[in-house]
């Protein structure tokens, strides 16, 4: 199936803006053709570079402003100060139709503000989530919430599983997955009250997954699960406490390899292998986190990557719009009856 | 200084009970060899295996039982009808002053419960709490807690930074500690509110240690603090996903390994250093997590640890019992004023 539709793209987003963002797009054209994109940034930055990535530019649409989201900035700031940036005119193209999906790699806080103040979540949906995914032992596990919630109820738990579960058959290909809840224990009493709350509604509902139960933390390497739903908070201490292990194990490898000359002619017999072993984990594979519960795709890629990180964030918002990710929530939340429980608990409020 | 103090050991909790207790033991007598032991458990099984370790058999009593906590036993049975198990006169032993600190690897929500019972906290502590440690970048990192409480406020994470701190002093030998709150981001606005309300107070208070801050998980392995103080519910899943995330790690390393002729024998000419890796990386080192918070040293050894692994677990008891961690925790207690605001709570209650 062709990926069509266009991809906004803030340019100024990113410690490599817009060079990385740029490349990273002309690298995504190889993968879906028939995808438009709006470059939204400097002109007077863009066009240089555009005309040095022909396959790229013929598909371009440049909307310029100078104006950018400070890294530094707060997301409240960034609400009522940022109108004219590129951030937010990108994701301004995706309410007003102009844009299908956005991906930038700008500041984190305040692109979560301003897409939930500009796109809004689809009736039913509580509060949006973040998602990413990373590498086990059996193949790629999706986690959220990422940071977007603190503290989280019942019935965000189970929106998580719903979104991850249709993220997951979106973005890693998986049309049946299955989903645990992140808990201190598999047994029924574990956890708080939400988590264990959450579980029952998870075992009684019709669900587009299969619910696993509560799964621990060291299982997730494994490949236990192919979503891992906690609340923000959790999710945030549990993904970053991977990146420090795998980092803290890099560390002491490149020590034990640097400790003798045996180990070093031995490192570079191995060197093919364990090349390949850092390309399966380079976190520039994956990279792109998902916002999802909006009424658009918000796609965050990392500050710092480079035209390769970038490309693959680029590549799961393209993956989104490709499998009607958007339609299928759509569709859960109106089967799941969140469109009218939620109008009338408003409406009641 | 010389060790002394008698260390119950519950004989028949583990997988490998009573033979890598009493190996375990045998290999603490010498670091510690001014120890005494009070071994529990069925002395059938125990003067056989005591008759082949002359060094231990020397300063051993033991104290025979033929009943022991189930691993599946839940804990609010093992309370009701363990009175006469190895666990529970063990932990009885050092209530009644014929031991100084409690080792087990038995079930250890049996054992919390049983501590709590029988040991109680000294006066001002909310809540004991799990404590362990494990290699960072720059040494070792202890953290807490791991899961003896899901939900903590304010006061109870103060309370964890001070016993974290005093076990760091005492068996990660730091006589300034630095400790961190686990949290989602460095800022101010960060977390929850139990988690600001007690950064407020641990950077206005006078404390046996120097406040670093706020932490986030990617920041542990590289050794950012020597302390992490956390919810139970929080610490747990970081541990468990470090765990889990250097099994997956060692996974993958191992398939590069075996994935070509070159990279094997590569592997070979490594192995000395890899070697040296594994031992520092083992989970074995850093057994023992300890039930910080009550009137006695209780330490929980891992069920399926080997005699190596005991060892460790006893040496931690043995490190708490030689540098005074219970003098030390009665002291901050009274120097805080946390015996009698407590009391003063308990009164109003």
């Amino acid at each position: 199936m062709a990926s069509k539709g266009v991809i906004a793209l803030d340019a100024m987003g990113g410690d490599n803006a817009p060079s990385s963002v740029l490349h990273g797009a002309n690298t995504a054209t190889e993968r879906f053709p028939d995808l438009h994109w709006l470059v939204v940034g400097d002109e007077t930055q863009i066009r240089p570079l555009l005309s040095t990535l022909p396959r790229l530019a013929d598909r371009v649409e440049v909307l310029h402003t100078e104006s950018r989201v400070a890294n530094s900035e707060r997301p409240s700031v960034a609400l009522r100060s940022g109108r004219q940036s590129s951030m937010w005119l990108a994701i301004q193209a995706v309410q007003e139709g102009r844009a299908q999906a956005v991906v930038s790699g700008g500041n984190t806080g305040a692109l979560m503000a301003i897409s939930r103040f500009i796109l809004r979540s689809p009736p039913g949906i509580v509060r949006p989530a973040i998602i990413s995914f990373f590498p086990t032992a059996r193949g790629e596990t999706a986690m959220l919430d990422l940071g977007a919630n603190i503290d989280c109820d019942a019935e965000q738990l189970v929106q998580f599983a719903v979104m991850g579960a249709l993220f997951a058959r979106s973005v890693l290909g998986l049309p049946h997955p299955t989903v645990g809840l992140l808990n201190v224990g598999v047994e029924d009493m574990k956890g708080n009250d939400e988590i264990r709350a959450a579980a029952q509604r998870l075992r009684q509902g019709e669900y587009p997954f299969h619910f696993h139960g509560f799964v621990e933390a060291n299982e997730i390497g494994r490949g236990a699960v192919d979503v891992v739903v906690s609340d923000g908070f959790t999710g945030n201490v549990a993904l970053k406490m991977a990146e420090g292990t795998s980092e803290l194990y890099s560390h002491f490898l490149r020590e034990a390899f640097n400790a003798s000359w045996m180990a070093k002619i031995g490192y570079l017999l191995a060197k093919r292998t364990l090349t390949q072993l850092r390309s399966r984990v380079d976190p520039r594979r994956y990279n792109g986190a998902v916002f999802a519960g909006l009424n658009g795709v918000v796609v965050k890629s990392h500050g710092s990557t480079d035209a390769f990180g970038f490309s693959n964030a680029i590549g799961v918002a393209a993956d989104m719009l490709q499998h009607g990710f958007m339609e299928d929530i759509r569709k859960e939340c109106e089967r799941l009856h969140w469109d009218t429980s939620t109008a009338a608990q408003a409406a009641s409020a």
